[in-house]
């Protein structure tokens, strides 16, 4: 296993050193004709995904499963269409950062370069296949795909329309390789192939997660929970708080974006908690609330202690009084995955100091925590979302899959001393 | 230790909390008054070095790590300055790295805030105490400090100014710690605490750097080898390359960006070689040569293999004659560390082809690789160059000690969908 590993990897990082000198040009339309190549095979991809479909059915899958890995034909157009997005961005590579001039007269500059080679490990949605291969090659790099087994069929003939793109544009096929074996050791060979792969993404659920933060020697762009919060400030439009609030929740509440605990002011408990229960109740969503709240409506459940650490992923929320924007800070603080977290306030003071005291990948002022996402960002679209702080913090888009070098531009300066 | 290193990391990390809420005068203040502590302390600081030295001339170490090792007045007096320059660098936290508003009128801003807890392990030199702990401070970090037992006394001395600094500013003492155990289990227990400390940044000599490669689980600023190049292309100013040659090679030939090997483009050999050599030999260095080559002086050595990928830091470089800037391109991204490599050229279109196509953290165009140096960078001071491809490349000043936010400022937008 760990010779196909290296095997691979000495294959991407070929392939990388001519991405690197490849044109924007030729990287574009290299995406171009792979979304192409995927509407014209929404046929033979839905066929596919129909036998993952079939094998899924067989195996008792859960209904979130199988949700996750059907591809109909407006999901297929939707994938397309998200790789021609991609394919149309501004090219990363090459982009000067910053460039300054030194008093002895040497120019410096910072500019974007590939990040090398990117493995991705991801599970039952076979459309990362095409957002991951997309993303990785836009950014010049070359990418080792893993997808799961649920998934294989429908990942094969996506990964097939990504090899059309390159072989039109006179690209190497090497740039996007998919892993042929469901061998799990194949994951931990991944995850321990330093020098090999510069960077993991793990796309999956909490227990490939856990594999990943206890076996990996690579670096990744990890992805913890998304404990995220919506905090309700005395100073907030009562409309806007209902609004903000029940969209934060239910708009999607498998996303990592949604609202796992409101936070309300404990100034305004009387007037506001009632109206956000009766929207959240009203929409089917079980509401955890803690001991001062809970008194208020016989409709509420209790809330343990390990409700304030809980990533429902489900239309269920934990809602606590808090003693201002402070008590706010603290809990979410304590308790945020530093994921992404709200305010809703017309307080500009209160909400500029919770912007800059909670610390978290994202946060948000009068808005829904339901905007975390690299589409919404505009970055056409993202390979995940990192909860970590190195190099990519938040969506990570095209540009967080990028690293810089330094170029110098001398008229034969030399060092003294 | 691993319950010692959880304490400090603790501290350390309520630490950082309080930091990121300090004001840039009251960073600033913090280290003007360490600078000036260490200047008042001179006295001490020399007879803690004193100690220090005794018990490594007993110990019969090398003149290399005794130089390493030595305080004088005047190397005092740098780094109380070197720590004055720190702080008077604009304060990175909180500066906007990029804004952008979306067609729904969400602002979207990418701001710069601490990236944690810092763990520095270090060896012989005691001014690392000073350069680290300035750094990490301004860019609001909490730092655990574990030096050398060979310069225990010095790094106490120093880190007590620190600490004075911090003291008068009224900022938290546990914002720069210093390991009080010279026990070598507290490395093994740093470089495993993940969630802990938040990035490792090692500086030292191969063996430390083997281990942090072997243990580290925490995320490294690495920094191998510096296998530097200068490739003198058959279109430069032979003046210019004699006077850069000789600089990036011999001005001090113990610093990571010292020229390791020497590429003369075969074109101009008959003419380049020589003069270049002269200087070289003329300056003490011995002069290694490829089979080309070697024939031409009988006082030249034959390079073997191992000579493409050795890091002398010694009056000793490596010469080989390649096929233009194709065969410089080629030798280098087989051989270089992805340090800092130069070209010498008077030809525009080929210094930019090498500088695109070396993939390497600094690339120069007719300037010295010695240039490779936080402070000659305009950093104010490094705490080290990385030569991994993750967040932080080059010289690692006050900027790549911190990661970023994204802070979203909306007026009730909520996702539809």
């Amino acid at each position: 296993m760990k010779i196909l590993i290296e095997n691979m990897a000495q294959s991407a990082r070929s392939a990388v050193q001519t991405l690197s000198l490849a044109t924007a040009a030729q990287k574009s339309a290299a995406l171009h004709a792979a979304a192409n190549a995927m509407r014209d095979a929404e046929n033979t991809i839905q066929m596919a995904n129909q036998r993952d479909m079939a094998a899924a059915q067989e195996k008792n899958l859960t209904a979130a499963l199988l949700d996750r890995l059907e591809l109909n034909p407006k999901r297929i157009t939707a994938m397309a269409n998200g790789v021609a997005m991609v394919a149309d961005l501004p090219d990363p590579v090459g982009q000067v950062i910053d460039a300054w001039t030194r008093p002895n007269g040497l120019n410096i500059a910072r500019v974007r370069v590939p990040l090398g080679v990117i493995g991705v490990i991801y599970e039952s949605r076979p459309n990362v296949t095409a957002d991951a291969g997309a993303l990785t090659l836009k950014a010049g790099n070359a990418v080792i795909l893993r997808g799961g087994s649920e998934s294989v069929h429908s990942t094969k003939a996506i990964h097939a329309c990504l090899m059309a793109g390159l072989r039109s544009a006179g690209l190497p096929e090497t740039a996007i390789q998919l892993m042929s074996t469901q061998d799990r050791a194949a994951v931990g060979a991944m995850l321990t192939a330093t020098g090999l792969i510069d960077v993991i993404v793990p796309r999956g659920g909490k227990s490939l997660v856990a594999l990943v933060q206890a076996e990996a020697r690579v670096p990744v762009f990890a992805h913890l929970d998304g404990i995220c919060h919506t905090y309700v400030d005395k100073d907030a439009d009562l409309a806007m708080a209902r609004s903000i609030v029940l969209n934060a929740k239910m708009r999607r509440t498998g996303v990592c974006g949604a609202t796992e605990t409101l936070l309300i002011d404990s100034a305004v408990c009387d007037t506001f908690a009632m109206p956000l229960f009766d929207d959240l109740l009203a929409a089917g969503c079980e509401v955890r609330a803690c001991a001062d709240l809970v008194s208020l409506d016989k409709r509420l459940h209790r809330a343990t202690d390990a409700d304030w650490d809980t990533e429902y992923l489900d239309s269920i929320i934990a809602v606590k009084r808090v003693d201002g924007v402070d008590g706010a800070i603290a809990h979410i603080n304590a308790h945020s995955s530093h994921h992404t977290d709200a305010i809703i306030t017309d307080n500009t003071t209160t909400a500029e100091r919770f912007l800059r005291e909670v610390d978290s990948a994202i946060v948000l002022h009068n808005a829904s925590t339901q905007f975390a996402d690299g589409g919404e960002f505009g970055f056409g679209a993202e390979i995940g979302i990192s909860t970590g702080r190195m190099h990519a913090r938040g969506p990570v888009g095209v540009e967080q899959l990028t690293t810089f070098k330094y170029v110098l531009r001398g008229t034969g300066q030399v060092r003294p001393g």
